[in-house]
């Protein structure tokens, strides 16, 4: 077994995967709008551009994902399976419907009422797992393997990373000025998949919360390392651990994730919902808490993007 | 005094005006996205595309054409008044804030306590007038005369009918294959300045609520009538009577406001919510009732253009 780290060869996505990715989806996802403010509404220079993300399908950018990995299915497959306490476990229900297949959803015993009804709602067939997400995953792939049914993986497998990365095309055609890039990282296949489709042309910065410090913890050893999750945005924001793919695209680039407080991040859905209209979930305001609370810093006049990457857990108003 | 009616000249304001408030405007108001969804979704044929207009400054339209009122006032102003229980109310508190004046804002008693302490937030003195809305226009009048403050009506001046037209002309920018546009009707300002700064170029056609029928009733008289409001979007759509220029508008064009029922209405509402994550107020869900519900026939393969005008009642999650 190859030891993780720098230098090693990989097989992250390339640019030209997320494009076949895209061409695949076409208009069976949304291309979802952006919306530009002037970054003294939010205390930093230059202009900050949203993409609403939370606006997709199943009110999570993981329908691209989910529909990728479902669409490259061999021909006669009849079910699929997933693990997820929440975003993933709708896409996946909502993109085997789609194509008229069956989905099994394992779900831990935190996820919320609301979001189980949603899976439901998308026609899936609902698994209870005691534990967290990391228990059901462990479930999922056991009835995987002895149904010899796909499992559809929520953030590691080069399809949902290059559906993901279809959000960084998108960007790159609608925000041509872009700076930076920063999102939300739990898994890290929405910060491979938009790392490798901007190819190097824009730095795309992830963001986790201090008590999901997946990434961070990664990079500081050396590999991925599983590691507690905890706070607002622990059910989008915590997986089990890092991916593999989202590790190695980290480590190529020589970045970790900017970490912010659970104050910011609140502080931060407090303005999209207050100012903007824009009924964010926790773990998809992560990347502007790290603008707002100045985490990030911003070169005065510069365009940086943050990706408002779901909707799905809407106490606020 | 001319009878109201067809064939009569009219000081309607052009595209041309409108473009002057939107050059006026500049980047002072936000230029909102749109979001394409396919017509299969909501069980029409053609494609449907989401002005999403609550993402504006204050959450909805209406800072368009308050900013631009409060922007053409003669310089040495120090302060402005306005009456409104919700929208309208904020926007012109929102707009004074901005140019440095005071607001005097008069709110119904029926107006929700969120709406008041939003008007509030944004720094405007508020006065309570027993009654409806239309008892807070009169006694903003009142205040205007007697300590010389400009008014800034909802939507019966050529400054606030300009304003809002400049959702038009970002229509016709973002939506090149527009063949119809539909929006709520209260006093008839969007209709009226959308519909000059398309200028004939694609139809645009008003939606009321059954329950607040304000065109609807006037084109049937032949005038402007005082109709009573009622139902979810009354806070909205609910003015004492269509303004003169919304009126003039639907006779020049020859043409009347669809109704939508109440539970169209909520459907729509909720299919936003549901289906889009948008978080739209009840009177921004009646133009998308319109067409959901079949009153507004869609041709196969077309474009049509919904404006999802505010986000200020946010009770559903
Ligand atoms: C809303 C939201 N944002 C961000 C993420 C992080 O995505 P990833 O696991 O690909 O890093 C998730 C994951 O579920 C999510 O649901
Ligand atoms: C959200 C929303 N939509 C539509 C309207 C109708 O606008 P108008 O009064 O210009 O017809 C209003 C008016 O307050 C509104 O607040």
């Amino acid at each position: 077994m190859t030891a993780p780290g720098a230098g090693r060869t990989t097989d992250l996505p390339t640019r030209a995967d997320v494009e076949s990715a895209a061409a695949r989806l076409g208009e069976k996802v949304r291309h979802t709008p952006t919306l530009t403010l002037h970054g003294d509404e939010l205390g930093v220079p230059g202009r900050v551009v949203l993409k609403l993300e939370l606006l997709q399908h199943t009110g999570s950018f993981k329908a691209r994902g989910a529909l990728n990995s479902v669409m490259v299915l061999d021909e006669g497959t009849r079910s699929v399976t997933a693990a997820s306490g929440g975003n993933h476990g709708a896409a996946v229900a909502w993109a085997a419907r789609r194509d008229g297949l069956r989905a099994d959803v394992f779900v831990p015993g935190t996820a919320t009422p609301e979001k189980l009804q949603r899976i439901r709602d998308y026609g899936a067939t609902l698994h209870l797992v005691e534990g967290h997400v990391g228990e059901a995953l462990e479930a999922c792939r056991e009835f995987s393997e002895s149904h010899g049914v796909p499992l559809v993986h929520p953030y590691d497998t080069v399809e949902t990373v290059c559906g993901a990365g279809t959000v960084g095309l998108e960007i790159a055609e609608q925000v041509p000025a872009a700076e930076l890039v920063l999102l939300g990282c739990g898994g890290g296949g929405l910060y491979a998949g938009v790392t490798a489709a901007l190819d190097g042309t824009v730095p795309v910065q992830p963001v986790e919360p201090e008590l999901c410090p997946h990434l961070h913890a990664a990079v500081e050893a050396g590999e991925p390392v599983g590691h507690g999750a905890a706070g607002a945005a622990a059910d989008s924001l915590g997986p089990p651990r890092i991916g593999r793919l989202g590790y190695e695209t980290a480590a190529r680039h020589g970045t970790t994730s900017v970490l912010v407080d659970e104050e910011s991040l609140l502080a931060a859905r407090r303005f999209l919902w207050e100012r903007v209209r824009v009924l964010a979930e926790p773990g998809a305001s992560a990347a502007l808490a790290a603008l707002m609370s100045g985490r990030v810093a911003v070169h005065p006049g510069s365009t940086v993007v943050v990706v408002v990457s779901g909707g799905n857990n809407p106490a606020l108003p």
